[in-house]
């Protein structure tokens, strides 16, 4: 047990966001490993500013950040010319993207579209058989309005929209889906989905098991009933390229770019991808560290579906569907000081943004994945790496 | 044209790793739209350091650090005690690794193992008819020696251990899989696989359609071939709690946890997710940005299988394999000084250590994965986040 | 052309369903081949009976059939015992379904719920854009009773239950979701979703693209949105086996049995079955050909979810979720002579008695799979094979 | 324990395969139920026949069994033309076939190559830690000769060709690839697969855990592993249709067909199917039927990727890839007189002749993915079914 205490992090009990507690730790690595981790305690903003995002604060990892831009976005909620921040250690990743964005630009911008928004919280019961369970669910749909009034109790911003029921063996899976306002809301959904949760241990006989969270809103993971039924933002970016700006930009023409994405798409199907387009998880990452996103839902906001057309003219017409989006413009990493600064510059901190970064996020995406199919097609991809990026051994 | 000239984001020809550059390029946004980037602007490094690891550098992402720990590791690469730096901006997520970590380290530590190790790049080759395309399959096979030559040529440590084929339609889809040090080596292995790729185009005759990546390699993006042959490396993490240990850290016993296990197995074979686990991106993500990995790789990384018994003794075994963990300690942004601090700290930097590292990951995960797992059958969850969190609205 | 008439195999269009015409289409192949098809001609209805159920009637199959039983069904429409006709050609399907129905009744039944009942057909409608196609979406939820009024003109029994929507780049996938009675249904549905979108192409401007299915229905395939959402009957089947009685009948014990249904859940995790349990295709293969279902549907009424408890007690609970189980009672092949006896023996001919027969076919399929389960656990799989098969080569 | 003795089938100790025993148990079923099973009861061969395809023999399931064709086959293995038996109780899917077919013959005929042959049995074994299992691994791979020694030792047609690993927690799945000569080769994979391990497990210390099958090898359903690496045969079939004929034969061009495929392509991603073309598991199944193939393994052989192209000239390529297509010409059900009849008709029937008939098989979906693509789009489909089909209610 003493060995315990003494190999134990430092923690100032009283208040452990200070520059003194984070050195204590600090120092305290220092000896055991002899890392000095001097960049890591340079951070232009004080201690307390990461209470709520951080337990054990010892500084900062400082990620290089880029602009890519203009991005030009035909949204609902972002209209216009946006310079986006992407922080990222990948070389040629920025480069790539800004190249998309200006071909994207000449060709009209990137129209954008939210079409559904939806955060959950999926909680299991238990019954003695699948009988009971069954009939459980009926009694969950006739009490809709005392589930929605219990579990809206506990947030200002959060409102029940449906819950989906999914029956299997003596359980009854329960998908709550909320809308979230600003954030991404899933601490918030998780405590109005308890609420509900304990009305409804309250007042049904025949509960055997009940957990919270059973794998049926997969936070932190792709999954199909997210692919099908949205987590977060379901957001579709679209763009119509015409050959000769195809030409121009990427070195390649629209029909072996179109080609080549056929190619992928019955790859992709073979090898069972989450996504069959290029690289969003790139622009997603690299977003999401800039803005102050939740970076473990790069799991499931990296899925995606890409469709594409060849026009009779020989445009090409490129989408690309992110069924499972998750962004926020307030509460989480959005407020501390660099990710703050980066959602003021695409002009999305605070209430009523949330869309607004959605469609950016969403057409951002989509032109790494003009730049990079393309690149493949020109065979210009392997050189590019080579020049840009740190392609050493 | 001119439009696009003025609204280009500044670059300086000569130098673009200068902070006079960065300056230019925040002042041109504050101009454009009024962010100051102030905090963004402040890092502790030279410019020049990012050279390779990102394009128009414009400042920092100062991502919050925290520390777990110590961590209990029973590898082959790595033994002992580490203290493990996380970069989030979630609050509970260090709390709550801390929490497993203790708990392991009581319960005897982590037992890691390394099963594999490979990265890919996947070319698509296409002919008049899927019987051209066995024939080249079979071309392939008997001119493996010549390929490994001219692919090894490109590289000081890349290795070609063997080429998968998967043939449908007119086209066979190959994927070269390489042992690449201690890069990751997605770089590497594009190149090394574009040489054999040339050889192979001015030797065979009759390749109708190619391209170097066609989503069987599957970079950025969880796959079911990633799960089945390793992207990365396949690392599986175990370790088996007394029931009491699981009472006095975790406030629940082993039967519960367990029984929740097994729903929450059956509800993601449903929900199809790529991880039956519980949260296994947070760990990855915050390692992952706290040492200089790609995020994007986030996606494939995020992959995990969970496997748990409840033992005769009431003890409850559990392990998680992840098979497509992309990791490096050398090249890419590992060299970045807070992430090259990160590493040190993990007495990870520098050649060697890969495995090492992904050892510590696995046993990071695993500990995430007791946690969590705990709290949603303690119903401690929502309290925690509640308490720790950023659980405003 | 000339040659493709005298090729063309023989047809009376006066009445094609004789036995003249059936004889003629034996001779032509007779000639042409050396098949004498003495078999396939020896059948013991008259040929107009198989008239809607087959083009170009020649003969038959004779599939071997062999009765299990009895069977304890404790179900809502199921109750009791029933001999359960399987028509195979595989040696030990119908010794090891016995031997399943023979311990389940001992211990006391299988109890089966229909959880859920629904039959599809998936339109898809294209606009210029994502936001058109979201337009469309709201507009089709608002003008539902029109849509339910023209899609439930065309048939007596069906009934639109709910759309459900899909949206993906310029694309709305709609998926009606039918009661269909009796009968299996996809045909009443795809006439009803015909007239439903006939009303909407008359009503809505700016469709751009129109199929009446578009794979989101996945008639004759697995899919996710079917295990998610259920295509034809959503069943339970569910049973409690006490050690002993596993031991007296499958000589192996529940513990045994219990692990190594948690290594095959981790097997078919990796593998990424649509099936975790072990075999319910053969009980649905065999059951079908007996009684007259469509045998394409096997292909999604395969899918299960199986899902074990090993209680406090040592005693196994079993269940199997088939999440597309397509039967019917009425139409399709049901009629047909030895097919209609069948379900005479199962007391399931007619309206009224589908539900009966699903539960009958989940019962069916878990005895199965308590069988091999065991079978594979005491090592008596392959002398099974190899003493009631055609194991020769 | 009476009870059970009087409800129990009658089977006759001496000799089972009688007509008396068959009619003792139809007559037994008759008591209790009242179903009579005359036609059941009426079959042209005797009872002995099905010796090792049943147990229980009762009668037979008569399957409406119609031709189409001529169906032009362009493979390496059947040449020529051919009528199709499928014996089915779905009316308009001969006569949509034969449509197909028709086109296709028109067009030049349908190219098909089967890729790949294998049979697999996939046991499981567990040891102490995931590093013991990683060893073991390695010792498999060391001793291949000895395993492939004692695996064909059971069998004169088996060969071992290979054994995959998947590692996962503290498991090794091994996968054992045979070839089978013209059987289907599960009972023969099965009893190979056994061998081999009886000698494993007497020469390797610390197995914990063995189980001979454990979802790795996926019979009867369909799987991810087994569309990567092939379960029976793995089969491409292509065609190319000139637009007259499309517009000739199938009232409908190549463009309007090619587009739709696209849009089918998007729906099967976000639906999740196992096969995103039309309805391959129709043609599967009736053949299946007709020539008596395992009708469980309609499961996995009903997975399939379509791909198709629209060339410059206006011409439409079509190509579907069954990767995991289950057909024998020996053993199994293959030798029944009305399957054999079916054979024979294919001049499919014995030895030397499995890849004749997959090659026909992979023809013949084709044809009806054909027909029923151009059916959605000429909107005649629903109208098909009116016409030919039972579409009743």
């Amino acid at each position: 047990m003493t060995t315990i205490q003494t190999s134990a992090i430092p923690r100032d009990r009283d208040d452990d966001y200070t520059r003194a507690a984070a050195e204590a730790r600090r120092e305290f690595v220092r000896e055991r490993t002899g890392a000095r981790l001097e960049h890591v305690g340079s951070h232009s903003f004080d201690p307390p500013e990461t209470r709520g995002n951080i337990e054990h604060f010892t500084g900062v990892a400082q990620v290089p950040l880029g602009l890519a831009g203009p991005l030009l976005v035909n949204g609902e909620h972002a209209g216009g010319e946006f310079y986006v921040p992407l922080a990222t250690s990948e070389g040629t990743l920025v480069a790539s993207y800004n190249r998309g964005m200006k071909l994207a630009r000449e060709a009209g911008g990137v129209t954008v579209t939210v079409l559904d928004d939806a955060m959950q919280r999926a909680p299991a019961f238990g019954f003695d058989s699948a009988r009971e369970a069954r009939e459980f669910g009926r009694w969950i749909d006739e009490h809709l309005d005392e589930l929605r009034e219990h579990a809206e109790a506990t947030t200002s911003l959060g409102r029940l929209r449906n819950i989906e029921q999914y029956g299997a063996s003596r359980f009854r899976y329960l998908r709550f889906n909320f809308t979230t306002g600003d954030g991404a809301g899933q601490n918030m959904a998780g405590k109005a989905t308890a609420a509900a949760c304990a009305w409804i241990r309250e007042h049904y006989d025949g509960i055997r098991h009940f957990q919270l969270e059973a794998n049926f809103a997969t936070d932190k993971k792709h999954s199909h009933v997210n692919t099908l039924h949205t987590r977060g933002k379901r957001v579709v970016a679209e763009v119509t390229i015409a050959p000769e700006l195809m030409e121009r930009h990427l070195n390649t023409g629209t029909g072996p770019v179109y080609r080549a994405r056929q190619v992928s798409n019955l790859g992709g199907l073979l090898s069972g991808v989450n996504n069959n387009g290029s690289h969003s998880a790139n622009a997603i990452a690299a977003l999401f560290i800039a803005t102050g996103q939740d970076a473990g839902n790069i799991a499931e906001s990296s899925s995606a579906a890409a469709y594409a057309e060849l026009r009779p003219d020989g445009s090409y017409y490129y989408s690309i569907t992110i069924p499972s989006l998750i962004v926020a413009t307030y509460g989480g990493g959005t407020g501390l000081p660099t990710q703050r600064e980066c959602l003021e510059l695409l002009g999305c901190y605070g209430e009523g943004k949330v869309r607004k970064l959605a469609e950016i996020a969403g057409a951002t995406v989509l032109c790494g994945e003009l730049s990079l199919g393309a690149a493949v097609v020109a065979e210009e991809w392997v050189d590019a790496h080579d020049r840009l990026g740190r392609n050493r051994p």
